[in-house]
């Protein structure tokens, strides 16, 4: 059977966020994805059926164009922490979105975002794990 | 029951690097971590009860006095590519090293490394997957 479709908000469409836009769009959720910098939409894969807006994630009009506040899952994934962090937050508090996830580049600050009610994945620690996986060691 | 104890080799001590050794040393295994920057040694946790090598991996003189030839894996962590490359080839080829795992800042490199007979670790894919697990469709 088919899962719901989802509509899902991607800020930062650097290697991360393009992938996951791409994946997310070929499956077949309505995907918008934001970043400043409009040269690296030519990132996203032929898969990508979604729409792009070009525009700073920390502008209010920004994420207005995005539709942010229809969103069932928001994910701030640019570089930069405290970019990421702020996306969150208003996506969550000003928008209402339930569920948004947050790229976080220092594993340090994970607690600050969880004490925010912000969920976070962090490349270096899904790495770790993986690394640990082919050691055979579970964490 | 216990796991049979690996004798693991990593090279470079950064966020991913420290973090591996530290889990592995403290699940029991004999770790070594080779780090050309001493200062990064910091980063191990007390759980890290492995030796220290300060050296340049790419100097065979480094990898001979971390005892790479008698390591059951070796895990090439720095943030350079090429060095993880190089390791990886001269860990397996020169030394014998059976099981050698690099990580993988450039997801594009993935076949090259394959074709060398490296397995890689690509923290921006790890985290593609976690990301799309939240979003509850299987990549």
């Amino acid at each position: 059977m088919k899962e719901p479709e989802l509509y899902v908000v991607i800020v930062g469409c650097g290697r991360l966020g393009s992938r996951v836009a791409s994946e997310l769009s070929g499956a077949g959720h309505s995907v918008v994805v934001v970043d400043r910098n409009e040269a690296t939409f030519g990132k996203l894969s032929w898969e990508f059926g979604g729409f792009r807006v070009e525009g700073d994630a920390t502008e209010m009009e920004t994420l207005r164009s995005a539709k942010v506040g229809r969103a069932d899952l928001v994910i701030a994934a640019t570089r930069e922490d405290n970019v990421n962090l702020f996306v969150a937050q208003v996506a969550r508090r000003v928008f209402g979105v339930e569920r948004v996830v947050a790229r976080l580049h220092d594993p340090a600050r994970q607690p600050v975002f969880a004490a925010l009610g912000v969920e976070t994945i962090c490349p270096t620690l899904t790495a770790v794990e993986a690394f640990l996986a082919r050691a055979g060691t579970a964490s």
